[in-house]
């Protein structure tokens, strides 16, 4: 039929091998649990997040947070890694980056304080090349650290607060994820997740649409 | 500031070269208007076009369409080139592969028809080689012919009827684009088409998303 018999040439063929992610059912993944981080800034007010995230902008410039896109397989399905903190939103595994601090290193050691045997602030090297970072597949902007994020920088702002910025993750066949215990990983559904902004956000509810042009290898048990 | 100081290393700077594109004034471009292509089967009812679509399935299987995003600047912004047929939806450049014909050779045999001075049929191989089409930005898919497409095949549809494909074209400094007289060729800001599946659809409405990833440099006059 149509797709078999198309014609491919060399350079598509090469494209579609990098464009390959095999993805591998949730059931060949282990799951534990660690202390959590203790909070470094202990219970926060809103009024002092925002001054301090101010101070920081002031200090360091555009805040950039780094995140992983971890696909697993249930029911023949690519499904999306996701954290829940206490029962409220979902996130990406990821976060901020120290100043100076590079993206695909910053990310390996925020994908390690996540969901590695190893304490946040202790992940060494050995432990932070454990994860195969690919692309970047989209990124955010933020003009002001509360507002909501735009897959563009709008007409009217020139100085974002912050970058938001998404990376495929290569998962290896099997892998322990080790997670605080404040923290639930869940794997949620493409089919759930795509335009369903109300509930996963709109970072997250955008992930199917930058996921379609790979060929995902969904294999299943 | 935290931007320029980053350290790149010599991987990543070649990925942001490929990612780059170059955005131009819409003013560099020239439009004109050229005899609509005669509708091939005249006015056409839901129902017979319901049975030209399943017997062109029956025949040739998987339908693919196969779409351009180009992109112009206007007011410091980036813009999509949007066609509309007699004030009805709105379209991206392209349209539905021949059977067998290869992804890019038939975007741009559409991409010539649509916006270039030659008519329909007549695009010949010099014209088609005037577009430069870059990568495939997302894949959409149709359970039905008229059903909503979703960018990931639902777990439970095993024969899609049509694959939709969008492709970043990159454009020129300048050229003409000529337009057949039943569209109008419309220049969109992404921040109107973000989010806004009520009036352009789910596949146009993703389309800032699916860009956010590359490097937009966008020049003004």
């Amino acid at each position: 039929m149509g797709l078999e018999m198309e014609a491919v040439p060399a350079a598509a063929a090469v494209a579609a091998g990098e464009q390959g992610v095999e993805i591998y059912p949730l059931s060949r993944y282990y799951f534990g649990a660690k202390d959590a981080a203790a909070a470094p800034r202990g219970v926060e007010t809103p009024a002092d997040r925002a001054l301090r995230l101010k101070a920081n902008f002031a200090a360091h410039g555009l805040r950039t947070s780094v995140h992983g896109v971890l696909l697993v397989e249930l029911f023949d399905h690519p499904h999306v890694l996701l954290l829940q903190v206490r029962n409220s939103s979902f996130v990406l595994p990821g976060g901020r980056l120290r100043p100076g601090e590079e993206d695909v290193q910053g990310l390996k050691r925020k994908l390690s304080s996540k969901l590695s045997i190893v304490d946040d602030g202790e992940a060494d090297a050995e432990d932070e090349d454990d994860w195969q970072v690919g692309e970047c597949i989209g990124m955010w902007w933020r003009s002001e650290f509360e507002a909501i994020p735009f897959p563009y920088m709008p007409p009217n702002f020139r100085t974002p607060k912050e970058c938001i910025k998404l990376f495929l993750i290569r998962l290896p066949m099997s892998r322990q994820f080790i997670v605080p215990r404040n923290m639930k990983l869940l794997a949620v559904p493409l089919s759930q997740i795509h335009n369903n902004a109300q509930v996963y956000g709109p970072v997250i509810s955008g992930i199917p649409n930058l996921l379609s042009k790979f060929s995902l290898n969904v294999i299943s048990d």
